[in-house]
């Protein structure tokens, strides 16, 4: 497609002079843009074709380089970039050293606010009104929130505060009946009856026209104080129900065509002038534009590169090909067996592997939508109801509910089972969404027991002993990289020793990064240093006597972990070691600082120091004699 | 007062068959009961004088041996422990080896599910009710969550869960119009006209006589299709909103009020016999029942011993006799020369000290209401926005907000300032509310400062380097036992030598605990060892030449802090020496098991090994030739 728009880096002014005609020529542009870049890159796809004319709209009424304009998990801000000066460097989309896929402050004045978990945007949103409000400075600020993320007990939190403090923040609900899955929860069915009551965008729209049209700022206050009083009315007359968000305080807008430009830009101009907190409703179709994402949203939520004319090519789970389909074949095999496992996720039943479970046991599966704090807590109470609860939750997620697994299920010690898929490097996603944090705040917690399969087998006899033969807190931490398989008699309680060669060094090691300690070993005894090479399944509790044991007669101990080595495994097992009168020298490998950003896995390992390279120097430069 | 029931032991069928006087007596003498107590031991007073009549209700109505109550927060549960068996212990409310002030399973069998931090009841009823459900148990789950609670979203993320799933649980709303100060957010508004709506239970009432009576369970299901029938009529002839729960997809039943027995008890038998999630809306006052208590609730939400004919004396904050009065006035004074710094907590300005800031400076002071996640992404928002914000959150409260922290304010290296009172033991209401994980949890995340002040000239010293010298994210941790006075220079970036008699060991700790430590180098000076004493008041990031530097010849090293050791500030100590090429032996003495129960500080402090005498030991036991 030749473009004439979308790489003409266009100024807040240009956007708004725009043509109708060229507003709809700039959004094919986008879209075509994105489906070249994503199909070669990958990326998220659905939820950013489905806000390209609503971006559009909120450019040509709203001026990015004054106004705050928020993403919500961000996972939808791909248009926005490219209107916003990333147009030349969007090829670099989720690249080593290339623009992320999030919105990043560091990589741009017009991205605002770091997002990539979701239900943050009316928070952040609010805490910069009210700086705004305080400085005297009168931009607007707008949080773009998606349906699935308005599950979030954050979200909530921000806008029962904006409802009752009424700061000037506009939210944008985009509503495209979906999160990452289909959408669940009380919420959904209620935008889903406001979607279907179509008279009450009209009946607004009346009393609209003669309120909002050109109101200087001096009479802001008088438009809220008829906008309640015309609420009134049109409750006496059309008896329309409010809505949640106008029970709560907030103007209420809409429902609004998200992808009927001319409706769209009606609503921002209305929303603008309100002197009050608004929801403006908009409802949009998920992967809208393509053909392959309008009919399947789910599976192009992310995706890797594809071919863009034949689709994405959804993977079986027939073959083993990662952790998460070995947890999934697993789990079925365990649940089959024994009917008291139940299955808990938060909103990602494809991307944790619990579709199939959901399919077969759809009365054991629980999705409570992006709530990781209230799926944990509810899994404790299940295990008091006599149930083995698994809850997969992706890592890097899963630390929303630090106080929950520590309060609500280590200290009453119920046996619930975590699931911690992409603990570890994920890749193009970045620094947002690495698990790298789950070793070391677990660690403190009060029987808590860790596992770090670094096979399919050691994953299969992780949850079956976890699953089986526990009635305490577990968690299994399992790495997007796949597995690394060994050659060892799969003891997962007790240290296994992968090959003794002498006593220069001995490395301690858990998980597939097993794979590039191997290579570092070999490389350590082509420069003449002979170690023992120890990989260790279950890394809390440490089985201390076992190990001392092993290295009976070595001086220099080095740990690799792929996690934060602050307050990670190896600081832990320096702790044990020395505390049970270990006294040689123990350096920990890990990573150092966690603002890896995005790249290919093996280049952030390379960044992060883990390749078999960086720890064979390392080693090298450690070891003393 | 002599007692006639409450000393009786009464069985479920014993209370259920009360008259309605003997009723009202249990209620006097719970009440005497729960006054006498508290103002004997401290204790959480207004909140669990609010919720008599409404505990010896739910009591009459359900079994409290097969249903299953929950009581959010648990600050509300001492009528609920007086009727189910602990009568006889009640005197040892909150002391050592003596009962809980919140419910435990360790405890009782019908303390259901440990409570402490709110906003999880609805979430954990969920997950009972499920399991139920799956075991063909037919006993009712019952969540009592105070509108203080309903702020968190937690406890939206289950409503929304629970609405949409349709599980049977009844989720009482105990609405007193409060959370721990003037409850806040426009949930709170929202209920204040619901309890406005005078004629709207009326109006139920009409319909649900002949609905609800005596229905056997088959019929349950058209009990709730009529009564979404019913809520519709009702709709259409008295034109009363709906509530956001009966939004959410529950059934609404209220405003009931919660002191009138025969009221509450009418509710709840409906409530009883619906087969769907229900949501009862119960108006109580807390406090009620003894004057003072219901003059100024605020101030009699958690107290220690107080002469119940004088009432509680509220202290001053004129003299600084703890951090927290240290906190307050600090930041008046930095406050009045810096316009920039505001504040913000989570629902409890008296606790924090932030009450003077909220009178002087109403626009720069944000309650956000129970609601640490929001508190801290928006806290972000306002630093982007070129203020300085405080979030004063106690310890054990923040550690809800760890991904907010670390994402929201670390990766974007935000000037938030995190100052967390409660840091360290408690005392009296135990484990659950010990602020012992900050340390850990922190010390990976990148780019975050740590103070920990030993005495009030640290503290505000700390408190202005934080907000005047500093533009990225700190927090300052300080502990409810008060200051130990240092009579040393006050440097609050390198260690600080408190004394220096030798070289057998040294002691390098940071906080009052500092106090045990120089008895315990006395107590060692008198067993012929002669060391140096190191306090930290910068322990993130650490000076570690300058700390090598002080111990240059010392071969033991001990660290000692009121924090769990796992991940703390002696193991990060040990990382960093070892790292920097210090070869001696390091000591870790710290919170080795988090399960610390009430008691008094200087109990606890003693189980946890943290009293100078046991320091003493530690460091005879460990030391090394």
């Amino acid at each position: 497609m030749d473009y004439k728009f979308i790489n003409r880096n266009l100024t807040p002014k240009e956007i708004a002079s725009l043509s109708e005609d060229e507003r709809s020529s700039l959004c094919k542009e986008i879209r075509d843009k994105i489906l070249n870049v994503v199909s070669q890159n990958g990326g998220h796809l659905a939820s950013n074709l489905g806000v390209v004319e609503l971006t559009v709209a909120l450019l040509s009424v709203f001026d990015y380089t004054e106004d705050q304009i928020i993403f919500d998990v961000g996972h939808q801000s791909y248009a926005y970039k490219l209107l916003t000066g990333r147009y030349e460097s969007f090829d670099t989309l989720r690249k080593k050293d290339g623009i992320s896929g999030f919105p990043r402050r560091s990589e741009s004045p017009y991205d605002v606010f770091d997002t990539g978990h979701s239900a943050t945007s009316v928070s952040a949103a609010v805490g910069i009104a009210r700086a705004n409000e305080l400085n005297d400075k009168n931009n607007h600020v707008i949080a773009v929130i998606g349906d699935g993320a308005m599950t979030g007990g954050p979200a909530y939190e921000a806008i029962n505060d904006l409802g009752h403090r009424k700061d000037r923040v506009i939210v944008i609900l985009n509503d495209n009946e979906m999160s990452i899955n289909e959408n669940v929860g009380g919420l959904a069915k209620h935008l889903s009856k406001v979607r279907l009551s179509g008279g009450y965008l009209k009946a607004k729209r009346a009393t609209e026209k003669f309120l909002t049209k050109k109101i200087p700022i001096l009479g802001r206050p008088i438009v809220a104080m008829m906008l309640a009083i015309k609420d009134f009315f049109r409750f006496l007359i059309y008896r329309k129900k409010p809505t949640i968000f106008e029970e709560l305080g907030l103007v209420y807008y809409g429902p609004v065509d998200g992808h009927n430009m001319k409706e769209l830009i009606k609503a921002l101009d209305s929303v603008k002038n309100i002197n009050a907190p608004v929801l403006l409703h908009v409802c949009t179709k998920k992967g809208k534009g393509y053909k392959h994402s309008e009919k399947d949203p789910s599976h192009y939520h992310g995706v890797s590169s594809f071919d863009l004319e034949k689709g994405v090519v959804i993977p079986s789970r027939d073959s083993v090909n990662s952790f998460t389909d070995c947890f999934s074949k697993t789990l079925i095999d365990i649940a089959n067996k024994n009917r008291n496992v139940v299955a808990v996720c938060a909103a990602m039943t494809d991307g944790t592997g619990l579709d199939e479970f959901a399919k077969r046991y759809p009365t054991r599966f629980y999705d409570c939508g992006i709530a990781e704090e209230h799926c944990v807590t509810m899994a404790s109470g299940l295990a008091i109801g006599g149930k083995v609860p698994v809850v997969a939750i992706y890592s890097s997620f899963l630390q929303r509910a630090f106080d929950q697994i520590l309060e609500d299920c280590c200290y009453m010690k119920t046996h619930v089972v975590f699931c911690m898929d992409r603990a570890g490097l994920v890749g193009a996603d970045g620094h947002t969404h690495n698990g790298i944090f789950d070793i070391s705040y677990m660690m403190p917690m009060p029987d808590m027991t860790i596992f770090v399969p670094t096979d399919y087998e050691d994953m299969t006899l992780c949850m079956n002993h976890s699953i089986s033969k526990m009635d305490s807190p577990v968690a299994i931490r399992y790495s997007k990289a796949g597995e690394y398989k060994l050659e060892i008699e799969h003891n997962i309680l007790s240290p296994r020793v992968i090959d003794d060669y002498g006593k220069d060094f001995a490395i301690i090691t858990c998980g597939p990064i097993q794979k590039e300690v191997d290579q570092a070993v070999e490389n350590l005894k082509n420069s003449g240093y002979r170690g023992i090479n120890i990989n260790l399944c279950m890394i809390k509790p440490l089985d201390t006597d076992a190990i001392l044991n092993l290295i009976k007669g070595v001086r220099n101990i080095f740990t690799v972990e792929e996690g934060i080595i602050n307050g990670g495994f190896g600081a832990n097992l320096v702790a044990e070691l020395t505390a049970n009168g270990f006294e040689g020298h123990i350096h920990n490998i890990g990573i150092k600082d966690p603002m890896i950003r995005c790249g290919t896995l093996s280049e952030q390992f390379k960044v992060a120091g883990l390749d078999s390279g960086s720890i064979t120097d390392t080693i090298l430069n450690h070891i003393k004699h």
